[in-house]
């Protein structure tokens, strides 16, 4: 284990140790801000270095979600406007009226198309953008919600692209990570290829092990239609060059804890000598949940705000205020203002099932109650 | 068994097979069509003939959707039009801007009426719609959705004939069974009467040994309101002439499994040397989703599209764009576009609990895999 | 026991003398009106006096909602309407357009305020008020519901100020309670305060021995943000003369059991010699169903009219006409039009969890029974 983490965050150290000791294998980054300073920053395991770029799957979805919380913040994009408004074409087969906050929280019934798509398409986007476009909702939009895996990343990027006419990566790149030098990508360049890390994936003992509490979903289902309908999947597909060039918004991205966390860091606080990035006014439309409850296509519940997850009793990553994702990798990076925290966190080894580890949320509970503690509080009170 | 089976849909024969041997009482009827020509047709057991005409219950909702989607079609009727609009008095107490589109998917909140209702009310139509108008909805429409088992159908029968002027059973024989020669009627004529099968109901041992897990509501509960509210209950009422005669169309048809099964298939293609029924976007409009969840009235889910049920966990008869109903006395019939396929199924004893059967249930299944391997795909990757 | 029942209530005074014989430290208040006529009015136990007032926490949102109906019956308060149309401050942070129906049925995500309220904010009205004004939903409005345990009184109370310039518990001395000489106040006058019993709070012992269902909200969550912040907490505030004197309509009002029956009853009979108070048309507006399912903030389902809670399978207190409200103390009282009955019960010890308790509906359905048997009916076939 390398890095720094100040007197008053040592505890989650002591607890990273006790999860390294428990498990040779055990590899990754960990960061956390609070008041936007730097409290912890530490990676661990074979193989890791601490500026190591991961695919980290849905935790690209946050880096997403701040891009589309600049537009809000610039009255580029109204959430309660209709999507047609900017994207015309998308008001096909009875869409005309769906509002933005319900597209961009899973709301609309655009998981999939029709006959299902193809990783050519999805990294193509302007394919898939254009199918999604003609579909007919899968059900009466804001009747249910469903994760939208890959085609929320879809639907972002051209709302981006037709709002700002640059495509959400490139727009991430240009005016949010780059000028602040924070390290996570959706389209990861050639350059940054020598710090790249490979996602391990389960050995073929721990999956024959693994009764999956949610099973694949068969042909012709729903849950189908929302991953690539061609192999490999994505857990074998996200090692690949091309899968980096992507950067797919809703799940190629590249990072390591502490961008993850810096990146969250600088909604509220200067990061990197720039202002902060967003002001409360945005934060709180971007950061209130939007829907709650059973997924359609899972035995699960969810709850999303704008992109942005919402904790809850699965996934219980902080206070009622908090928002990020988690990733199918194991990743966890989230922004809580109740606390005035943010927290980077990936992983090498995927976990079974996917989504973030109870590692990842012990560790997120005990940033909490260092937290309360530095601020003059009696942790055990809180959580 | 007699009747016929492509070699494609053998193991659907076979299926039903060993279905029969297990159970000598089992009597009913399987038809089949896949791109729209028919390739399984067979009766079965004691005193069943293929032509003959059998109670329903709720599988009749499946023509009276199929009326609702030919007025989609001509532009008499818009899924997003106030019901009002077409129905004035329907306007009462609150109930102005509801949708047809929420109305006609169990959510508007008229289960019943105040006080209950009579057969007679039932049977004579205007009495029932008319207090109907008049009633306040039993929640907040759009709050909840339950199965408003046999309101649904007058309210459906009133709208149409507010839009055609002709009442719904007869629209259906007039334009859409009659020219086709398909047996599904809501209003058997006496002419067919020589046809008519008569539903087994459960014996005292069955009843004594059976458990309900949704017990019966009581008086007073909105459970109650659903049914009318003198006796005899429906399962005895069915096989009165009365039942037949006024056919009402939330599930008092009467079918058999060709009849049903060319009815859904005909939406799609050429029955009876007649062009097909409906056009794409029709389909698109009237299959769509439109709720999902736990019932009010019941500890089950269920999902709704315009009238016709949608697959569920617990009623899974195809893909996400399958639509079709099941009936209380065990039937299932639909259509499901994704395998482009259609199912009728009838059988003459009622099971317990009601509604489709785990042997309706596994006959679709087979169905689907024998779909898969007729287009030349691989069918035990499928469901 | 003490009082008096007619004999066609007397089984429920035999089920209340069961319970008085199994518990020496019962003690409380029941009372039923039927067709408007006190039918049963009895105090039990150690302590109790008939016209003794007791603090009813949530059962004193009945007689907010009353209140509320006053308004709706004279046109003063739509439903349907922006709450921001008659409190225009309300508008703030996107909730310009959540209507007064929304807001009275917990569903527009004000359950509390960011970093939380005092009981001096919450007893002073005004502060509280104010700060819900400017608070941003924690939900978007419509998307959940939960229970805004005391915030929904200070929103109705602040909605009643608006549209008449009294406060909700003036409203209710001056034009409901006052002069029917109802004992029912949200605000305890002085002169009163010799007929005040304390709540009996559970023993040391019997929360040891408690295993909460529904642990209790941490800091930072959002069940945390409904109750005041500051200690002590409401079990321990309720016996406080500033408790009894603030009267916060969403918990702070004193009551007996003869009071709310006959608070209820005023609804739809003449009562102290005063004309029924709500017509048909306001009473099916007010006790319609808004709201249903599991709430946000804990494990339990709920159901609610506008502020009135709704019977559920948890609390069954009636058919689906009924609404009314239990307390945490174990109060319960409702209206119920399907059996014309209304029903008020107190009880001095606290129940463990709180809410009505099982002895409360089990009073409740012999109730329903015996209404059954008096209007000639078959008791059992009823519940």
């Amino acid at each position: 284990m390398q890095g720094t983490a100040i007197p008053d965050f040592e505890p989650v150290a002591e607890r990273l140790g006790e999860f390294v000791a428990a498990d040779p294998s055990f590899a990754g980054t960990l960061s956390v801000h609070h008041h936007g300073q730097s409290v912890l920053d530490l990676s661990w395991g074979p193989g890791t270095r601490p500026d190591e770029l991961l695919p980290v799957f849905s935790s690209s979805k946050g880096a997403a979600g701040i891009v589309v919380a600049c537009l809000v913040r610039d009255g580029l994009l109204d959430l309660d406007a209709p999507v047609a408004s900017l994207w015309p074409e998308f008001g096909a087969r009875g869409k005309g009226a769906i509002p933005m906050r319900q597209l961009l929280s899973h709301q609309a019934g655009l998981i999939g198309v029709d006959g299902g798509y193809t990783y050519a398409e999805l990294y193509g986007h302007a394919p898939l953008a254009a199918r999604l476009a003609e579909q007919r909702p899968h059900w009466a939009p804001g009747s249910a919600h469903a994760y939208h895996a890959l085609t929320i990343g879809v639907l972002a990027d051209e709302i981006v692209l037709r709002a700002t006419g640059e495509r959400l990566g490139d727009y991430l790149r240009a005016h949010v990570t780059g000028p602040r030098g924070l390290d996570v990508y959706l389209g990861t360049p050639e350059t940054e290829e020598g710090r790249v890390a490979s996602v391990e994936l389960p050995t073929a003992e721990e999956l024959a092990a693994f009764t999956d509490p949610a099973p694949a979903s068969p042909k012709g289902s729903l849950g189908w239609l929302a991953l690539p309908d061609d192999h490999p999947n994505m857990l074998v597909e996200c090692n690949a060059e091309r899968f980096r060039r992507a950067g797919t918004p809703a799940g190629g991205g590249l990072a390591n804890g502490r961008g993850l966390s810096a990146l969250y860091a600088s909604i509220h606080h200067e990061i990197g000598g720039l202002d902060r990035l967003l002001d409360e006014e945005t934060v709180g439309l971007m950061s209130q949940q939007q829907v709650w409850g059973r997924e359609l296509t899972s035995p699960f519940s969810s709850a999303f705000a704008v992109i942005f997850q919402k904790p809850t009793e699965r996934l219980p990553f902080g206070s009622y205020r908090a928002f990020g994702h988690d990733g199918a990798g194991g990743s966890l990076a989230y922004c809580d203002p109740h606390f005035d925290v943010s927290f980077g966190y990936t992983v090498h080894r995927i976990p079974l099932p996917g989504g973030a580890d109870e590692r990842a949320l012990q560790l997120s509970r005990d940033v909490r109650r260092c937290c309360v503690a530095a601020d003059g509080g009696t942790p055990r009170a809180v959580w």
